[in-house]
This record gives structure tokens, C-alpha cells and sequence, in this order.
């Protein structure tokens, strides 16, 4: 079997490493990365064979692969699929992806590839700070949660990328897409955007001499997710907009009323606003 | 040299631990705790002699201490300072603290003590999510940040203090009582705040076993430190509240100017607004 890993990011970089690892024998890999630098290091580590997109390599690779795995930002999606659906591919094709918000990529598969491509949607929840394929490990999804969410065509095509993932040690959670990314908004849209806003404040208001003296354990927890790229995290923010408003109203509701009980001076109303139990 | 610490919690407990693990031979430690098994405790430990507050061990020991170290929530060091200046103290008493604001806490000392007791400003920082003389730990303060600020009385009691938190490995840092409440209203107070604020949204919405099942590790890091005893930080807050009030105030700017750019669906004014280089 083909395996054509699309961007070789930190998530593509550690699926293509990963799949290298585990299942060795099992599919011959190749990969399109726009980035020269990024190409020669894949090479370098013998990953398989890759080229930028818009050579004929890139038009083989896609024509020859039995599985597409789309590891790039989730606004340059559809354009792949474009591209893919120009050609002519094996009868067989899945594409999936790793894109952290899903209703939209569903959309976008269903439009674009109608009934004749499979398509699995998927989020390894793997993320770090970190970014591109400096940063790549074969070990990234080892004891983490995939999220199935969303598919196209035979179910059995799902059980095929599932079992790439359970290979490499993820846990598997399957659930729909407009679930998945209402989940998602409070679980790592909001987090990352509170970790934008400390850390944007803080640097305001204090320079960055002071923040790097005083910071303690909770500050550095806190805005380590702040130093996630700005690009790819503007994009995700954008494809998960209407969640991740509603997420953002729901904060700053919570900051008023702390406010206001601040201003009243009164303990037991802060206390009952914060008190909740970690689960 | 006799040395007091007011109360056996995280803080006054490690702060006990780590003076009689490098400071041994130097000083006798007593000390005053409310809870009675953090008392059995304590003395399982030999960390020295101890009772209740209320009792006449706790006068004596004030009496005869040389260094009282005020370990407790802000809001209830008034009354221990009450307590104290009642009593017939030594000459040369040093009281010091540990609290996470400084102005109040000064302001108090100077309104309370008068110019006859020494007190010297001090903050370990050191905290962790965990409350209570069962996490103490006499090693919590190596590598961390002490600083010390504001004083009553003369330079070298400074000094009595200093010494023993550079024993513990501390890095000594002073600055000003308002310039240290403003720092950690944005470095402290605000990150637990935007903590304790994404963790009760997310709640709310999702439910715990939904945040259980999906929280990935930056929803992880993000919650950890919500869960800190809500009774200490809506004394905290309360005891910085106006700093905290133009921190929260920020953030609801921050908040609004994002939501404002998702709204517009501009990439470009989001990944202006969350672009920031963490120092």
C-alpha cells in the first residue's frame, strides 16, 4: 500500500516518522512539503520519496496513493482536495486529514470530492507549542487520543485509517463533527486564546524584562500554548468561528462577574464564582 | 535563635521543613498551626514544638521567638499582628511574611506595629496547585524566586531574613511593594483568574466527563493551577483587587478585539492581535 503524507509539519512530520517505525513493511510512504529545507531532511532520514507541490512528482504520488493523509492548515484544505479531485486516482483512494476542527473540512470533502473519494476525517490530540518537522517524533501519538469524526463512503475505509492510528498507540474516539468542534472551541480554541490574551497583556503592561524575571510555574504553564504560531492558530480560530465566539462571550461573562464581585468586596460571591472541581 | 512560623500550610510547612533540613543547627523551630492533625503530623516529623492558636503555648512562643514567620491567608494576617503587638516581644523581633501582595499586607504592618517591631515584606514564589501541610516539602523553594519587598525598621533585619531563603536556594530578587502588586496582578492573580474562568465555562458546557475524555495536555496545563483552593485565592484577589480589576479589564479588551476579528473573519487582524514573542 501508498501512503502520500500532504506537509510535512509537526503532525505529518511525526505521522510520517511514526508510520516508518511501526509499520516499516507494511507501506512504501512519499511526501509533498513546500519547503526545500524540510524535504531535504525527510530524505535525509530516509522517509521515503518527496517533492514540492506543483512538480509532476507531486501529480504521481497523488495518481499512485492508496491513502492521502492531508497534514496542512485547515484553510488550505480545500485546495487539495481540488487538486486531487483533478486527477485520476486509484479507484481505492482515502484521503483523510488531522485538521483540529471538522465540520468545515467535512464540508468542504463532501462538495469537492462528492461520492467517488473516500474521505475519513480525523484529529490525533497531540498538538504542542512546537511546530514544523524540527520538532517531528515517531513517538508524538504514543498513549494520546485520536478522534475519528466524519466519513465519506464504506465504513471499512474508516477501519483502515484506524488502524494506522491504533498502530502508532493512540486511544480512538469516535464522534460527530459538529460535536467535535463544539468540544473542541472550550477545550483547545478557548485555551489557546486565554493564553493569547495573558500573555499579550502581561508583556503590555510589564515588558518583557519583568515577565521573564517574576514569571512563576503558573504564568509559564499558562502562556507556554501562547507561543504556538500565530498563523496556523488565526486559521483554526477562523474555522471553528461560531464556536469559539460563543466560547469567548462565555469568558468574558465569567470576567464581569468576577469583577463585579471584586468590586463588591465580597469573598463568598468570588469563591462560589471560581470553586469547581477539576476533573 | 528561636525561630516561630504562624501556620503549617504548603508554604509555612515547607519553609519549616527546609529550615530544619539546612538549617539545623542554627535555630529552634515552634510553631502554630489551627488544624490539629497537621499538628500530630508535624510532630511526627520533629519539626520542633507546636499547638494551637489560642493556647498559651502560642504566647510563649511568640514571646520568646526572635523571627515570627506569618504564614497564612492575607486577610487574616491583621489579627495575628494584633495578637503579637499585645504581647511583651523580644527587642529585637523580626516578623515577616510570605503573602502574594505586599501593599495591604505593609500597610497593615506599619498601621499595626508601629516602629517598635521589625517586619520585612516577603514572597517565595513558589506555589503549586497543592494546599496543606501534606504537600510541604522542603526542597519546594530551590531554584524558585524570593523577593522581598517593603520593610519596617532598620536594613539589617533584611538581612536576618534573606539569609535564611538564600539557604534554601532561593534566587533573592527586591523590589516595591506597588510595583510587586502590579507585576503578579498580571504574572499570579490574572493567570489563575483566566484558569478558574476556563475551567468553569468548559464545565458548564461540556460536562465533566466530556473535558475528562478530551482535554488534550494544553487544556491541561490551563486548568491545573483552577485547581487551587478557592477559599486562598478569593483572599488573594480581594487583597489586589484593584490591580486585578485593570488586568481583568485588559483582558475583556483583548477578548472583545478578537472576537470583533473572528467576526470580520480577518486572518490578518487575529494573528495581529495574538502575535507575541514569549519572553
Amino acid at each position: 500500500m501508498k501512503i502520500l503524507i500532504y506537509g510535512l509539519g509537526h503532525i505529518g512530520g511525526s505521522l510520517a516518522l511514526g508510520i516508518k517505525k511501526y509499520h516499516k513493511n507494511h507501506y512504501e510512504i512519499s511526501f509533498i512539503d513546500k519547503d526545500k529545507k524540510t524535504l531535504k531532511k525527510a530524505r535525509r532520514q530516509m522517509l521515503g520519496s518527496g517533492d514540492l507541490p506543483g512538480t509532476s512528482f507531486e501529480n504521481d504520488s497523488i495518481r499512485s496513493a492508496d491513502i492521502i493523509f492531508v497534514c496542512i492548515d485547515p484553510s488550505k484544505i480545500k485546495n487539495v482536495l481540488k487538486k486531487i479531485k483533478k486527477l485520476e486516482t486509484k479507484k481505492d483512494l482515502i484521503i483523510t486529514d488531522v485538521a483540529s476542527t471538522k465540520v468545515n473540512v467535512l464540508s468542504y470533502a463532501k462538495s469537492i470530492l462528492g461520492k467517488e473519494i473516500a474521505f475519513v476525517g480525523g484529529h490525533p490530540i497531540a498538538g504542542t507549542e512546537n511546530s514544523g518537522f524540527e520538532h517531528a517524533d515517531p513517538d508524538l501519538f504514543r498513549g494520546k487520543t485520536f478522534i475519528q469524526s466524519g466519513s465519506i463512503g464504506l465504513k471499512k475505509n474508516v477501519s483502515v485509517v484506524l488502524s494506522i492510528w491504533k498502530q502508532l498507540k493512540t486511544n480512538i474516539i469516535q464522534i460527530k463533527p459538529n460535536e467535535h468542534d463544539r468540544v473542541f472551541s472550550y477545550l483547545s480554541h478557548l485555551p489557546h486564546a486565554l493564553s493569547f490574551c495573558l500573555n499579550k497583556v502581561a508583556l503590555k503592561r510589564l515588558g518583557s524584562k519583568r515577565v521573564k524575571s517574576f514569571g512563576g510555574t503558573s504564568y509559564m504553564d499558562y502562556s507556554r500554548i501562547s507561543s504556538s504560531s500565530e498563523k496556523l492558530w488565526s486559521d483554526i480560530f477562523l474555522s471553528n468561528k461560531d464556536n469559539l465566539i460563543s466560547s469567548i462571550d462565555d469568558s468574558i461573562d465569567f470576567l464581569k462577574k468576577l469583577k463585579l464581585a471584586l468590586k463588591k468586596h465580597s469573598q463568598s460571591k468570588i469563591s462560589n464564582l471560581i470553586k469547581s472541581k477539576r476533573p
